[in-house]
């Protein structure tokens, strides 16, 4: 007869992140496990906050502005789950997410440009910051009157461990990328390659922590082969994730909860970002990545979301022309980034500042779609802002009223 | 009191497109108008399918082979709105949108990749088609057995003339893309410059045509400054798009109708073509663009919508790795390119060849969204397959078992 | 190859609908049948608004008052469906209505309580009457300012014809409710006996004809055997109807077209009534009532209805308590009348007469549901009123101000 | 700032719950308040379930047979809401609602008829049990295997306590129907009139509580003036509902949590019933009864629920025919029990027993809809049972396939 749920990991808020030996901040084959679980088995999961703790709920975005990002995120796990063997698919439903009791608020940040910058960090390089208070499953910021909305609750972050065959092709070619840009690129990031600085294993220490630093692939991008930092708001409750296995036991993470996030997490620190506890049933499917055609992460979401009616979107348009007047080629990337800074712009006229709407649409729950990626040079994308959320009307009937909203939290 | 509602102009599918003088296959601001409309007043107007009648429905794709690109897109229009001023907004609701009743039937292209090609021409390079057969609001294919669903039916293209200085913006602007890429893309298609071969422009003659062939631009792509080819599915009935306005009478023009489109309509002859009438109620909101801070379209979508539950759609999930493993740099093309292509080869095991897919993704109401755009160097996006437009079940649970499902139309 | 979709059958507005000899009045095994369908065939069915044309675009409700109620509700068929025999299924998935293009209007009545009545007869006995113009799927009413919706268009009848022994048991139950209702209810109309005044059935005449107005069911109520004036408005485009087959070639009929029509349809002629045009594709489950245990109708409804957010639904509670303060035991039907009540004293306060709102609550897209059946002695049911029909704020939260919002039609 | 939310009333699990000094199982005017809380507050209210404690998480039904119903339901409260008057609206903004963590586990009944019964009593007389347990926001039951569904959490009630003069007019009215009953249904309990036996009242005590024992309401009818046990499973998360404040500082109170409803609740016991902690953020609109001419609770669903495509709902019809086809006149009731009767006949071919599926029907979110109420002599209900819940294919396409799906717990 089920009883309690048991938890898997807890963690602690008084002990620093990098001390805790549950938690890690690198993908490699290697890193000690920290649990197991049974395919069938239903369990809880605790999670820090991306940051693991380096953002505090105030009103000054200097901590935004000083993060080190080096070390980051830090995810709980890995797990082993039993039986899983490489070609397998681990299957994640994740059945329910939910902030700490204790700790009922989130962040969202704009990053320096000189120190992680963002979607739109041309236009606002400054760090900015809105903490957000949960009143049950909704949301509310003091940095940003006039919006409230239920949380799609979802981890950034989930995935199984590289082999150490995916791990050196990640390397490979992330290093590549690196190498091209150097004399395309002069001077940008253009990833994050493996970094000693405060790499965090588990319990990994001596020789073994000193290999996973050298080796260990960076958790900033999502990448194929294990999904990982996907920052797909869909992945909430109800989902079910479908997860190649590289290794013996799977070694399954999982952090970086989001109680909220707009599609595409624009400004990066983009999504309401909180500590937790996500609960979830892990079941296997031996073979499944050859006998289902599945080498890379396929899921379902869940049919519980935050739902308004498809007229209640009020959807700007992006093309891939730049803010400059530049034609590019079919580049969807710069049309998103157009219909961002459309959004903005027409969202400004209510008495948002241009900081305000950035961390607004990176985290409420706004839809990006791709809507034509055909016809040359023009990709089309839209952005969909969810006219419910305002407690004010911003349709386009009516001549805006300029209000007094308040300001988000900024450096000092 | 109301009648029945007037038809502003018909189209006639006995007389080449090209002999019709209320259609246009460039935007120019002086093609001669071909009727007005009021503000407040609703009308019907007729169109062709985009190729003006090129492909026939038989089960051969020599048709879609062959097309002839310079004639398209065969818009009709350009209508003058009574009152409207450079400036203000036109309001385009779309209150219907049907096929002829002596029509009932569509076309899905793949292009040959040397005339026209698409979002996988180097995956499936060679012409190939699909007939679609309307039975109501669903749509059904002997090409593609095993699917059926309703239409979110739109028109591909809707849009303002370009006024002299809009115009002029585009063909720098282009014309610039195409210059730069002789170097870095040779040989390669970057942008459709002005072409005079073909052109049509309602009733223009002479020195006039002459001179919009000349300076006409295409129709190929849309552009922020009046839309045009958005290929937005939900640009449909019930639909409120607001049209920035650049020549007196705006000179509204539309085309280019689908009976359905995936997001992305990735094949490029996509959607289902099809010919039809479109039903608008005009209105128009005087200075809007300042006064609502509204250069560009923005739209709300209709209440009326297929409507699968969000957790009936499977979903795949692409990155900026592509099929090489090369990795580029927060490309959200190549992304969505990697979600479509995991997910052709994931219906592949059901028993439909590539070009099925290929053709069905284009058309079919599946989600394109950009889930991350953040994460160095990986744009994720995702890709949603509704389960339910599918009479065999297609989720991972089961082992996929492979069926005869015949064949879409190849070249002979 | 598929083509121009075949129509069974047409009705003309030039001739009396009792003189259209493809239209009927009555149900009875015996009516000559129309037209014949095969399985898998997809036809067009015209149909003529239910009352035969009595009513007409203006703006007098003396038609309303003065309505034959004898003469209602003409259907079109019945239909033979080849190969159909006692106890199969018929499958009716309807893949389109419209209304006629020449006839784009539709009307929503108020009877009079001494000819036909309604839901809040006590409340309302007067006739009282509304115009509904079509603009593509939505509509509008010169007598109900500030509301437009699409329409959920739906057939109100469907059904086969009862075999000999279905009639006779209809007729049985029904007669024994109005004799024992002689010393109940005294003057008051408990169920429609068949009436020989003004029946109609086909082409049947003579010995046939007197044999039918003996005996014909009236088409009044729905009945579980078979459906037929189920007036559910979820039986819409894309829905799939399973009904039980009574006689060799099924006999199906169908009519009372509705633009859209609110749950209850509490007017009684209470939806918006419409001619038009139904497709439908007929399919056939041999010997189904009993293989699939489905002895009275079963539907699944279609993906396509106008889709508001379930937030944006105000929604009043009505318990078994009346108007007078009795108490009633479990009665559902009392309270949704409450619930009715309720809803039309709210909406009153922005300025428009209950007949108005009776009208509207009858047409539009409100929901009406049993919350809680077991809670003695009040059964509580629920209507949803959907806000986004309204140009004006309706919610709770702002002081409702009064406007001019114009009169329905009355009586002269 | 904002910090963790307060629990204005906690409970306990060990204590009696007529023990518990915040509980109680009556409604009047006089019982003592439990504590107070501000407008704009949000707090967490800790409940019992409904029964106190009764129903055990174990395989037999004896408790459910002989649960002692003079004790229900123990509701939490009353609070006080400061600064409310009689006249005034009191919004009730739930924003969360959760099981405990140390109970994830509910109970669906059905009582016997001699005990309770149910809406089905004269088919399935005899107790019946299912307990679901809890996995995140799913749950599944041992006692029901095949299916899975997440909750629309809810509380059955809520609701101000009564004036003086209210009580005294439900008393009065419910007194009227048992004593009419007495001569037309002798021996059938019509309503639960005010009974001694069990009363609680939070602190009362003496005189007091004799009094509130003789005159105070019981719970178990909703009553239109303050809502009460409305079982309406929408009032859910993000709901908002306002209630007539009937006495000063409103004494609010809640309880009877459901994991999740079906439309009806139609086994009594028929939600799956559960002990947890409603959040909720109380606001006040200032004499709202008469500015918004809201006497009667009115309510807003919230955004998040349960949310199937509506193609997914097997619909079922019910007429007012009864099971021994006996003609009403015009009954909801008997109406929406014929359909949950026949989607109880439809579900039993796929191997489930009769109790099963009342339970189940009783606690899944099917859907109760008031189809047609005008149709003299039938009312059309419909109940659409959602497909998706459960593991194997219930469509009516292919044949059924009867499997081993276990049994619910029965008395010994």
């Amino acid at each position: 007869m089920p009883g309690k749920i048991r938890t898997a990991q807890s963690v602690s808020f008084d002990v620093p992140a990098d001390q805790q030996p549950y938690l890690h901040n690198r993908w490699h084959p290697d890193i000690p496990s920290v649990g197991a679980v049974e395919p069938g088995e239903t369990v809880k999961i605790e999670c820090l906050d991306w940051t693991g703790g380096q953002i505090g709920n105030n009103d000054s975005a200097n901590d935004v502005r000083d993060i080190d990002l080096s070390k980051i995120h830090y995810l709980t796990g890995p797990f082993d789950v039993k039986g899983a063997e490489p070609g397998d698919l681990l299957v994640v439903n994740i059945t329910d997410i939910q902030p700490f009791d204790h700790s009922p608020w989130g962040f969202t940040g704009v990053f320096d440009k000189t120190n992680g910058g963002g979607f739109l960090e041309e236009h606002y390089p400054k760090a900015a910051k809105a903490i957000w208070d949960f009143d049950g499953i909704y949301c509310s910021s003091r940095h940003i009157p006039g919006v409230r909305f239920p949380g799609l609750i979802h981890p950034g972050i989930l995935g199984c461990a590289p082999s150490k065959e995916v791990l050196a092709e990640w390397n490979r070619r992330e290093g590549s990328l690196v190498e091209a840009g150097t004399s395309t690129h002069p001077g940008k990031t253009l990833a994050h390659l493996p970094l000693e600085k405060s790499v965090h294993a588990t319990t990994a220490d001596g020789e073994l922590k000193a290999r996973i630093a050298k080796e260990g692939a960076r958790t900033v991008p999502g990448r194929p082969e294990h999904g990982g930092n996907v920052d797909i708001c869909n992945i909430s409750r109800g989902s079910k994730t479908y997860l190649p296995v590289h290794v013996p036991g799977a070694k399954f993470s999982v952090g970086d909860l989001h109680f909220s996030q707009g599609d595409g997490e624009i400004s990066f620190c983009g999504a309401i970002e909180m500590a937790g506890v996500i609960t979830i049933k892990f079941d296997l499917i031996k073979n499944g990545v050859k006998s289902r055609a599945v080498p890379h992460p396929v899921f379902l979401p869940g049919e519980v979301a935050p739902h308004y009616g498809p007229s209640r979107y009020l959807t700007f348009e992006g093309f891939s022309v730049d803010e400059q007047g530049k034609q590019h080629y079919m580049d969807a990337t710069i049309a998103y980034r157009q219909a961002c800074l459309r959004s903005i712009e027409y969202l400004k006229q209510f008495g948002y500042s241009g900081e305000q709407i950035y961390l607004l649409l990176s985290c409420a729950p706004v839809r990006g779609c791709i809507a034509g990626i055909v016809d040359i040079p023009n990709v089309c994308t839209t952005l969909g802002v969810p006219m419910d959320i305002f407690d004010f009307d911003i349709s386009i009937e009516k001549e805006p009223v300029k209000r007094d909203l308040g300001s988000c939290a900024y450096t000092s």
